[in-house]
């Protein structure tokens, strides 16, 4: 038994969109069945889609940044009831045993996650249990109750929907490491990931600056919060800033120069990856030791954390600047992607994907 | 006006010691003259010795790791008498105004602070300001009775002389990462550093795990508070540890597979280099992602927490495990440091130096 929704999908690597169908399970006592109304793009649907982060599973349905509304739920549910507002990140599973996943960082689960596309559900005794995920390029999807999160009313759906995973990667390591009054944080790219980061350093209430490659968005920055603007591409602007900054959060997935950045780290100061380049990075260690220096890696959050985000975001009325366009031109805003040209999410209106 | 004290010097770069004399200022109001003891060999010695770390000051009188006993206090000395144990560290100023000398962090002074040795002292009024500083391969010493620390009657002089640069060394991201009870810490290497890290974490409630090229000096690592010990030259021990390790610190100076060792730790798990390797290393950023690790650096410690070491180092019983060799034996000395033969670390009888 299960749910026949109708989807987007890569039939195999690399390859352009096609509308079909994906299986869900049938609602059991603690899952919910949200209707999907808006999901995001994020650059990592773009690499596991053309295969660039090693093995994936075809044909696929990417989608992470889901947001919707419950419509059905099961008897044991008590966390979600129908007609709420919800929504899915980059997991809908984990093993709930370990002391990662006991602490709170599901993120971390050292059994590995179920990651919500392009991953696998545990083996057990369930109907389609084993089988790959399929995310929110669809209309409809069935998850444990627990890996759902409340959207709150003062955000709408469609600008929530990256929340779930741009809004967590830029939230999470500005907790860890302290961002608030106080203290100066950059941001580096002003991107899908960057531009939360600004906005959330921001209601958070540190100093933020952003280091772009050119002053292009500059306005765009300081509108969202940037108190600061520099463009890497002037080899004085990193020099100038020896020394100030308390964290980065590096929104870049491609190689950047990494003394360079941490030259401008104060004491105790911290240069946090978020994106996820492919090749080495290379350092000297003596960029370090010169003040206590650390180069880190954070990725996504907890579910508790995730939760914390969305009622934060909705506090100081953040949300992700959008453009929204229809299953159709999903293929050809992967491209603009790439590029750099959306400012700054691409969100799937979902409604379009079972239309034609 | 100034004193004239035995030392013994390197004419030039990387060139034999000889037998001279340099100057110390006279006993200023703020100062101790100390009759040095023994001093410590530091690798970091031979790498200025030799200008491995960019353009040096020679004639060198090289030596970090001081002991002895004050001579001579200047008027206004609070903090020292006649006849006091006292050992002088890796630096003998700093500008006392920065945020960072403001923090007691005076080993990361904005202005740089003023090496005991292979320096030079601020420019000022003060006869032989300006001038360039010698370290300990000598009789006496003229320091500010501010960088001057108390070295507690339970440790002998020459087992001490090695705490102020390798105790303190270790000690600061012990305590700055937080080991202590229920934490694993890994320390790569048993040296002069290693000896003493492994001696430190212990003490303090850490389990500890030394990560070695070889089973070598097994029994002795465990004699010294290892409580396990593995051979890095095993392809399979690292393996074996993922995801074990809290806190690891790396006194190695080569260049180490960054990744394979961040892979050992556990969630918020730390890489802390206190040795200086010259070339720059590598890392791949899913090796800090996947568990919000850190690369980081880690340099001596200030005045406030050297003391502290050293009264901890007395409580505990700790101290350096040497070889205690004559003025004449340095420069061979050397090149077993550089061979990684010393057990653990040589300290010269600085009552060698005048003698012949």
């Amino acid at each position: 038994m299960s749910i026949t929704t109708p989807a987007l999908l890569v039939p195999t690597t690399g390859s352009a969109f096609e509308r079909g169908t994906v299986q869900r399970r049938d609602v059991g006592p603690h899952d919910v069945l949200i209707d999907i109304a808006f999901t995001g793009i994020c650059h990592s649907d773009i690499h596991q889609a053309r295969e660039e982060w090693g093995s994936a599973i075809f044909p696929m349905v990417p989608g992470h940044e889901i947001a919707g509304i419950v419509r059905e739920v099961g008897d044991a549910v008590t966390r979600h009831a129908v007609g709420d507002r919800v929504g899915i990140g980059c997991f809908v599973d984990s093993c709930r045993e370990c002391e990662n996943c006991l602490a709170g960082e599901e993120q971390f689960c050292l059994r590995g996650n179920v990651a919500t596309y392009n991953g696998r559900y545990y083996p057990g005794p369930r109907p389609l249990d084993g089988t790959p995920t399929y995310g929110g390029y669809s209309t409809q999807i069935v998850a444990d109750e627990n890996y759902v999160l409340h959207i709150p009313d003062a955000i709408p759906l469609d600008t929530a929907a990256p929340l779930l995973c741009a809004g967590i990667t830029t939230y999470s390591p500005l907790r860890h490491w302290g961002a608030g009054p106080g203290t100066r944080v950059a941001v580096i790219g002003l991107g899908g990931l960057g531009h939360m980061a600004v906005q959330i350093a921001h209601a958070m209430g540190a100093h933020v600056t952003v280091l772009s490659r050119s002053l292009a968005k500059q306005d765009e920055g300081r509108a969202l919060g940037a108190d600061e603007y520099y463009a890497t591409e002037d080899p004085e602007a990193l020099t100038s800033l020896r020394g100030r900054f308390d964290l980065i959060i590096n929104t870049v997935s491609a190689e950047i120069p990494v003394d360079r950045f941490l030259a401008t780290l104060r004491l105790n100061g911290a240069l946090v990856f978020v994106g996820l380049p492919e090749t080495p990075q290379q350092f000297r260690v003596f960029s370090l030791t010169g003040a206590r220096r650390s180069i880190a890696g954070s990725n996504i959050g907890g579910i508790r954390e995730t939760q914390e985000m969305l009622d934060f975001c909705a506090e100081h009325g953040i949300a992700s600047v959008i453009e929204t366009i229809s299953a159709d031109e999903v293929t050809a805003a992967y491209e603009r992607v790439v590029r750099g040209e959306v400012r700054y999410r691409f969100v799937i209106d979902t409604a379009t994907i079972a239309a034609s």
